[in-house]
């Protein structure tokens, strides 16, 4: 392979991921997947004993639910509203013939009431508020969904859309910073089980703008937001394979969330970006599984 | 339960859904997500002998992709284009000032250079002829993707976002029909271990506005589409659960896709509504899924 050769093109040479024609939307091969699979059982098997109620939602969420989150104050650029054709026939005919001229048809599709998903967990605060105040222990979610953000790019490891998988705890500051504590302590140990060179440290959200900077200053200084990092794509800006976030009362505010004393809920969560740690096996294991250290097929396959 | 409830409201009573605030949109429990697994293993059994190519493709596509489909040709009413914020900070500030007052923060978004995935398939056919002329014995291709249709209802068998595995063959018109023909009997044999009532029916795609008449018309007259019915919302109006398409040589004309014999490829698929099955099953044997009939979980859980 000359070293020109990027990783993207190695992969798919490879057949494991498909080039689409989009930067950063790629198909996956059954291989791909299957790695994916085994990797998601590891983790269930690390967070078996918290016994978290596993809830699954689609890619995309409520519009009105995403706009009270307040995202779009922090992450505009990431965002992907959802819009749909409500013409007439005769609107239709138009709309055919714009096509047909290679012009921008796009501009008459409206916004329905929905956008894609930006984290697994903005669908779940809404809903769990509507349960009521929380019980004496709080909450526990396992969540996993596709996700979408807008930054196309050539490095495999920042898609458009990807998968995230995600813990999300729910109760006092007590309940989340020691659940917090735990995954810390766990994502390091379940990494190096799957043999790759890793490193932690504080991070913060790539918000938007130059207010965007001072909050990615504040978020840092409290050290509310920390990522493992593992080298992809280069290893002198590792990348973010878990992450472990104290979101305080933020979404407890947001979503009206209520612990059992009658105070506003605060949240963690702890996040699995499920293509990068795949990608992160294929970069340090090679692209023959067969070849992979025994310790690593055993974590994975038993 | 008072026979006021509908289906919908008692999915949500046992939370093996969980209401967004949108029509169509939901979270899936644990339980339902369990079931779905245990049906897509099955269906991976039938169909193992064909020794299909897995690949999977996320919840999106490339628009340039979707328009050279003829998607919007059809079914305008159905697709979901994917918009984004690419303003500066001086436009963010507006934006966020539009937000504030209720205003339509959405006008000034733009299309991306991606659309939700309306069938599982549609992103396959442009990436399989990249390939080059097809082998002798054909192509057959394993998927399963969330797709988007933008058909708000209260009927749970009718969700904007839903999941949708496929078989898709591509090959000589030979090829193609004997290959739909197995599934229409391995179709119906894989639901009767399931212990659902079926019917199977020629049917149509929903097609846009009056030309759209009369191609649902043809579709049907030359038996192109079939449908394996069950009932889940109604009675009289049983739901297409599987199906099975003849697209002759539209994909093959479209995405120049040629055959070994240098001829336009022809194309078929059998398509799985994933939540449509589970929602069947729960339907018909009842949300506790201990008390299914003994046969029902051993062609299930083994």
């Amino acid at each position: 392979m000359p070293s020109t050769t990027t990783f993207l093109d190695e992969l798919f040479d490879k057949g494991l991921l498909i080039d689409t024609g989009v930067d950063g939307l790629y198909g996956r091969s059954g291989l791909f997947e299957e790695i994916g699979d085994r990797f998601q059982a590891l983790v269930t098997r690390y967070g078996a004993e918290d016994e978290p109620e596993v809830v699954r939602f689609p890619p995309a969420m409520s519009r009105q639910v995403f706009e009270k989150s307040g995202y779009m104050k922090s992450f505009p650029q990431l965002a992907g509203t959802v819009h749909c054709f409500c013409g007439s026939p005769a609107d239709h005919v138009s709309l055919l013939q714009t096509i047909e001229a290679k012009g921008d048809w796009t501009e008459g599709q409206k916004a329905s009431e929905i956008v894609l998903t930006p984290a697994a967990c903005y669908p779940l605060y809404p809903t769990a508020a509507k349960r009521g105040q929380l019980p004496a222990d709080g909450l526990l979610f396992d969540l996993m969904s596709y996700c979408f953000r807008h930054e196309p790019s050539k490095d495999p490891a920042r898609q458009q859309m990807f998968r995230m998988r995600e813990f999300v705890r729910m109760g006092t500051p007590d309940q989340v910073t020691e659940f917090r504590a735990k995954w810390l302590e766990r994502g390091q140990a379940l990494i190096g089980e799957l043999g790759l060179p890793l490193k932690l440290d504080v991070a913060n959200d790539p918000f938007f703008g130059r207010t965007g900077k001072m909050l990615a200053v504040n978020q840092r200084d409290q050290r509310l937001k920390f990522e493992l990092l593992i080298a992809i794509e280069s290893e002198e800006n590792p990348t973010a394979c878990l992450s472990f976030n104290y979101h305080q009362d933020h979404f407890g505010k947001t979503f009206e969330l209520e612990s059992s004393d009658g105070e506003v809920a605060h949240t963690a969560c702890v996040g699995f970006g499920h293509e990068r740690v795949i990608l992160a096996l294929l970069k340090h294991h090679g692209t023959d599984v067969k070849t992979w250290p025994q310790s690593v097929r055993k974590a994975l396959w038993g």
